[in-house]
């Protein structure tokens, strides 16, 4: 249960992070979109491993083999099938924990919930499985260029290190020139020195990732439940290490007055615009066509290469030691998991939005 | 589109503000259960309008009528019919608005989606649909009750008032003791203080409301993509005025390190318990058994009694004047339909889990 | 669970035979159709018991009270509740068979799956239910007729006496001249004089319904488990009595070769068509612009005015006479219900229909 | 669109005939069953094409790999990926009818619908597809091992040719003893005869597969909608060719009267049964406990090895000539696609009912 996304452009992924392969099927994209592999490809190398120093040295090189739904380079309407060999299982890294609960991890829940578990490298509920969601999410973006929808993710926060910029003052073209993916090169550079320190304590750090959604139509959302930030927050939720979600004002608009939250509306060049945009794009749950804009806050990874204590499964105490090769912190990768999510929840909501009205 | 929320225990409502009536057909509820007509009676009076000098001067009795689904007072398994008349229908006080967009409101988001609108009241886009859900949830309660599972929510922020203490340092007994539902006696004065200034300010403010959950049992959560806290925010995002969640250490998360915000695993009289609590009782997306506990943003009502400017449906500048019975600040009143969402969540992810092994 | 249908015009239903009323949501319904009230009631005539004496004598009004989803006539996009009160409920009726399980009736299924039923009339398992359908349906038949899609059915056999010729041969606009709906009025005659003579033997029969649909768009159905014909199916055989479904050539094209299914493909006045439609309208589960077809065999009616043996609730053999007022044959009055089951589908994959490309 | 199926046991489909590969993610089956691949191999053997004379002959070994969901020989509740890659792609085949429309195949169709279709072996509209199935449907049966559910389906028409027994009368154990999959060994030889006469004829020829459950537990199915028969013919209704469903007394129960066709509870060493059994094992849509049986009906296969008239995507008339290896009847392997989706309503259905009462 609860492996796939989306109504109408609707994803099932599956695999584990040992397993021979993940993979996802992408069923309902409309027919007739040129699928650009080549930048299929460009979004799992932002989400590989081993990309830079501030990321796990595993290697991976998360190839995807298309099995199904195109044909002769355009999408038919038929389901996608993507496979991602799993090339690097090193899974002897893991038997020391075999019968271990990690702390933070889910090595418990998944073991009572199931009665049994892949331990290996956290088996299905490794970050690993997001791959898969890249893919499904590249496709997405293409489906979505076809409406003028851009989607652009970047770090805003490395533990206490906050970027001091709003979106709208930033050059986010800027964000894929560091490898932290942050667009303000100087808070970028501490960013990365953070990391780095943190990766040397063998310890690490969570951070913060917001995304802006350009060029929203106006009438996307199916209140009352499938409010269009409501399922953008749980696609965020989704996403391993996630502790929570703010669009608009966020968590800051509590403190603040309506006379001064609200946004007035005007008419300027036949198009109606609202002058602030504290409602972050979205009202009464259907985007307005001012910018979407959300943070995603993550926790910091839980493996780390220090001794902790915890128990195993006969319930007996042990002292779990991080082995293997992790991210110090997962913001860096976590902006194409963003970008994908967001990417899959629009591309489903501009289908949904056709019947609208007669 | 939009109207139904879970899985297995499913409800759909409909109903606008200033219509005949609101409902909602609860799906999927076990048979067997014994209806406490009371008990959903007594959720309704802790939503309804009027109910004190710091909430909305509105009368809506807010009487339920079950129309189907028990049998001398059982559940039946089948669909449970829930009606709630619309008793107060002021629809005059809304023809001053009718082709005006609310700022901050869903009028014009509406009216573009759909190309027409109910302008009364803010049709089915008012928090007046919450009722059917507090219905619906005061039934999840109860199939709750039988599996031990309590869920408290209370005020824990009005604007820049923040309670200090965090929910194990209350007494969470207290929270109905007073208008403002915190259960701390002297902050619950100042934010009662606080909203009855911003409502003679002729103004609104926002708050947040915090949600415990305790005794959940373990293994609740389905991932990768319906993990228990993804799906707890998607209901509290759906909720209107909502603008953020977080659960666990949430966005204070973010600054901390691994090795502090791991929770260390003990076991203690054949439990198995975590010496801190910064997953927020959720692992991996599945329940650990430990208090689940998040926060919910609500930003400030958007209906403030000032002038504002805005546009009409042609275009035109004009000035909307706040009219009619508002709240000041609505959290007092989200209280028991956070608690509502909450329990429909829970409620849905129990039986989900039936199937988890064979 | 299971009292939904649809994905994007999606119905739920509620209500038992004797319990307070009846009621349907209607959600997906695009806005801005004009809904004429007038329409609906008229099929609910065409369903209600009462309405000639080859049917129950019991008498229903079944007026329905648009509760939502309405302004002005024209629908607003969200959820539209229909409530249909009971209005003659004699419950004392059926005290005598509180605890006996009724031979072919659904008593001891309910029973044993819910552990309390509510015997009142069958409670949710009676053919009553099938009145919310009719109210959605006529919905869905407005919706259709947007997009000129027009659906007939008529009574096509009752007990051994079959109408000789097929739906091409036969005048649909006379079904409702007579009261078993069959359009050729010599059969008609047969028919009601057969159902008249079982009826004086206290006695039941049952009888086949053919439905025809008419200028469906080309390229409905979503292959390859929502096969249009696959969806038409399941709505028939959701229907209560219902025994069989099938299409086109149906059973007897088993005997066929395909040199004699085949249906070749022609193109005349820049349209494609078949010179045959053994396919009835329907190929790889995608409509190909021809009619549609199919029959629906209905059981004989299982309540008859006999004494028959059956068990109680104790296990004791027990003696079940028929009392009450029932149909001896099911079908003039499913014709209405095999229409509106029908129209649903219709209407919801139209909907779906719109994202089948780019 | 309409590529999973199931509600808890969900199945997602995709692939192409003459693709890479075809697959299947089963999601939502418990953890812990100990998943025997060799019992998935034999399934996939008695649908692979070339199995025998009257079969085509095209050659593919339906290989399938297990790529996820599986631990040390057990489920593990995580989604369990299958691959079943294309062997024998013999796309040179198929550049004949690139542009012309099959008659009653669905070239036409999916041209429409989709703007562009993978013309080779048909595409996704391939039967081929149904390898998919079959894997998870072999996964479904060990589920239902757990549970003491037999299914035992098995060819009870061919062309005019009609097994004279129903399916008490027969000896079930011998369906697989001969090559048409017909228990009874002489009316099978007539059978095979038939076949091969037919295919000497360059013709095809349509066909009837029985299908019997036993042992379901009572309480399975979920009105209104969901109804256990309905999701049963939903799921024949799917499966290439299948023309129509009927269940129980099917279509010959019309012409019963009611006295005849009730049947008559008891109670015998404890438990409830029915003296006759015209329901099919389903009363209400739910399961009773006694047999529960249907009939299938398959349409001939479309492809003939004769010269039919057709037109081309340009409008143009044109003759389609049947090459490649096609099925002269496509009842004998259907066999086992008929039990694969049986399987899988039955498995969804005994996950659904673990709700029912409290």
């Amino acid at each position: 249960m609860g492996n796939s996304f989306g109504k109408l452009f609707k994803i099932t992924t599956f695999g584990e992070s040992h397993g021979k392969a993940l993979g996802v099927i992408v069923d309902g994209c409309p027919a007739g979109l040129v699928l650009d592999e080549e930048k299929i490809r460009l979004e799992m190398q932002r989400r590989k491993p081993g990309q830079s120093k501030i990321t796990t040295q595993r290697k991976e090189e998360d190839e995807i083999q298309i099995l199904s739904g195109t044909f002769e380079g355009k999408t038919t309407g038929t389901p996608i099938g993507i496979l991602i060999p799993n090339a690097d299982q090193k899974s002897k890294d893991y038997s020391h924990i075999a019968d271990k609960f990690r702390p933070s991890h889910a090595d418990f829940t998944y073991s009572e919930k199931y009665g049994i578990r892949d331990y290996r490298g956290g088996g299905r509920s490794s970050a690993r499985e997001t791959a898969a969601r890249v893919a499904a999410g590249a496709i997405a973006k293409q489906l979505l260029d076809h409406y003028g929808v851009i989607i652009q993710a970047y770090v805003s926060q490395v533990g206490e290190l906050k970027l001091q910029k709003n979106y709208a003052q930033l050059d986010l073209s800027k964000t894929e020139e560091n490898i932290v993916r942050c667009p303000d090169p100087e808070t970028a550079e501490s960013m990365i020195a953070l990391i780095d320190a943190v990766r040397k304590d063998r310890d690490t750090i969570g951070g913060t990732v917001t995304c802006v959604i350009k060029n929203t139509p106006v009438g996307l959302g199916e209140p009352v439940f499938d409010r269009l930030h409501a399922e953008l927050g749980k696609a965020m939720l989704s996403i391993n290490a996630v502790k929570g979600f703010e669009y608009g004002s966020g968590f800051e608009g509590v403190k603040m007055r309506g006379s001064e939250h609200n946004d007035a509306i005007s008419r300027e060049g036949g198009k109606t615009h609202t002058l602030t945009n504290h409602s972050g794009g979205i009202q009464g749950g259907i985007s307005n066509g001012e910018d979407i804009y959300f943070n995603v806050a993550f926790k910091p990874v839980a493996t780390i290469m220090q001794d902790q204590e915890s128990i195993n499964e006969a319930g007996e105490t042990v002292v779990v030691s991080g082995k293997g090769r992790h991210d110090p912190c997962v913001v860096p990768r976590a902006v194409p998991i963003v970008e994908a999510m967001a990417a899959l929840v629009l591309a489903d909501y501009i289908l949904l939005a056709k019947n609208n009205k007669l």
